[in-house]
């Protein structure tokens, strides 16, 4: 298989949920705009606790200095894992669950620190830039590794880089939350984000009132929107209340439609220099061949796992960020269709969610609502 | 005929060209999401000098005291001249045109200034609350007046509100100055705004590069862009560049898709106390029966006239804010179906223009470019 170190140099940042008001015009700039900036690689995640910013170089100097923003002090570099048809696996699961064995243990192994994130396309493995040789000497067995520059895709081999191993921290036993509420992952045609411009604009800037907060918490759910707009892909993941408020024939997902419950990892906020934390998560997944997507953010991590195991994303395909396959996903079905046998999705989680938390309880402490 | 003291309580307040980015997040608010907010009388022009907002006391909740935003102190009271089928006059001309002689002269007579607001639907005349006892007593022998309370009109005359008689400045000449670009007046259904949300919020937030404006003013053309929401209706005055950014299908104009010619009123800022100005551009347009819209900002005052005379806005009917005619507007010309008589707007800028500068050039020093 092939590892792409894409070409983005990446930082991470959070915003204070009372800041993000001063930050509307820069983000809406980033978010519709595309004509107006050089960003190529914009994420921006709503949790509890903040806003989490993930936006490459060009992106990171729209945004002003401000009490309200905290800057992770590394750069990050995204990977990504492109199937080209000679995957060894004959798993049909996707996600961070199809590279938890190739790419997720070895790194943790490694003590190698990695931000996931994944999108409706693909998922990204973000690592700090210092760790890049450590990255490529642990994956260089299993993958060929190419570094894209300027659109070229050059391999990379070991001695490339400059030698910069260094210890993370230990990895450690964190606690677990799964909210009630459940997840869509979606996409859009980019052609159309203005139809959905003041929807969006509403929930990411204007639903954060005291009172919409109290009404999810009362309910146990968990507040959580991410929308990401990478190298011109569009995704988005939001529970079913934020999905209604969305025009339901432009929104996609993948031909099952499915819903995802959330495992959110962490009791204290995990930092960014501790490893093994996503494998922890995605090896009993990847043994029991369940899908997930996995999405850090500046605090805590969040797992979204498919309620019904061995289902896999958008069909049989992989999900492959190299070759979109435009004709497939325009014939995927719409997220208003969902389908039958998840009608009643108590149903299906009853059946499968056990097995799921039964596995994270041997390594995790779960803390099932 | 009637004349109606609207049901809104207005400020007028300018925001700095550079400062506009602070509040972006609550004009995206007051523009876009009318589910959030319980303002129902919002404006902003933006000028080359500043950004002009009238807003009533709802909307004037959002923004936060800044160093950015200049508040005039007066609360301003929207009139508004009802046409009842009895109208005394025969001319066909519409807009501050049609008040001229009835409303704005007897005003300027009285030293009562006036804060003007044309739109797609109607002619909104502002006065200060102080003044109001002269506004009736100066009006009350041409109009019924009624005062819009809670939703029913309630019958005015003078001895309903306290004597605040108060000699308002005293009229002075001023140049104008009648840049080189066109404009035109535009609607769109309100529920089509979100369509052109990312195009507007483009053209409001971020077209304010110095390297635009440069491009702007090489050409002698003045930066003027009007958005109003006004009890639920909306009007649009742009330059002919900035329209070609729109969707064309989904703006409309009148019927007989016109453009404007700007007169610029002012050299140095008006301030809010003098009175006679808007009479002094009016008397004479009403003198021959031509048509324009007028729109005051914070620092200058706007004219915008018919170049050809005599053609009345949307076919013969007169815009009419409490009797919207909603077939008559869906079957509105767009604004992409420019009449072939205008097709070469030079042709008639050149037999008519002339006419209108001559009068203004008896009572007003004319800077012409």
């Amino acid at each position: 298989m092939d590892l792409h170190i894409l070409d983005h140099r990446l930082r991470v940042i959070s915003i204070s949920k009372n800041g993000l008001v001063n930050f509307t015009h820069p983000l809406i700039k980033l978010i519709f705009l595309r004509n107006r900036t050089r960003c190529k690689f914009f994420s921006l995640t709503e949790t509890p606790e903040n806003y989490t910013v993930v936006l490459d170089e060009e992106g990171f100097k729209e945004l002003q200095p401000s009490e309200h923003l905290k800057v992770e002090s590394s750069i990050w570099l995204p990977l990504n894992v492109a199937s080209n048809g000679n995957a060894s696996s004959s798993s049909q699961a996707v996600g961070v669950t199809k590279i938890a064995k190739s790419v997720i243990a070895p790194l943790a192994q490694q003590h190698v620190s990695v931000f996931m994130l994944s999108t409706y396309q693909t998922d990204f493995i973000l690592v700090k830039e210092k760790d890049l040789s450590v990255v490529i000497s642990t994956l260089e067995e299993e993958f060929n590794i190419y570094k894209e520059v300027g659109g070229e895709s050059v391999p990379m081999h070991c001695q490339d880089v400059p030698n910069g191993l260094q210890k993370n921290g230990k990895e450690a036993l964190h606690p677990v939350v799964i909210p009630k509420n459940q997840f869509c992952v979606m996409s859009l045609d980019p052609d159309t984000l203005p139809s959905i411009a003041t929807t969006l604009i509403d929930v990411l800037f204007y639903s954060n009132s005291p009172k919409e907060d109290a009404a999810n918490q009362g309910l146990d759910c968990i507040k959580f929107f991410s929308f990401s707009l990478i190298d011109g892909y569009i995704s988005l993941v939001m529970d079913t209340e934020a999905q209604r408020q969305f025009p339901a024939d432009l929104l996609f997902t993948s031909s099952s439609g499915e819903l995802w419950r959330m495992v959110r990892i962490g009791g204290q906020p995990l930092g960014f220099d501790e490893c093994g934390i996503v494998a922890q998560i995605s090896q009993p997944l990847a043994d029991s061949d369940i899908s997930a997507y996995y999405i850090s953010t500046f605090s805590f991590d969040h797992a979204l796992v498919s309620p019904a195991s061995h289902r896999p994303r958008r069909g049989h395909s992989e999900r492959n960020r190299h070759a979109p396959a435009p004709e497939e996903r325009s014939s995927s079905q719409l997220i208003s269709d969902v389908p039958s046998e998840l009608d009643d999705p108590r149903l299906s989680l009853q059946l499968q969610w056990p097995m799921v938390a039964r596995q994270q309880e041997e390594r995790l402490t779960l803390c099932l609502d």
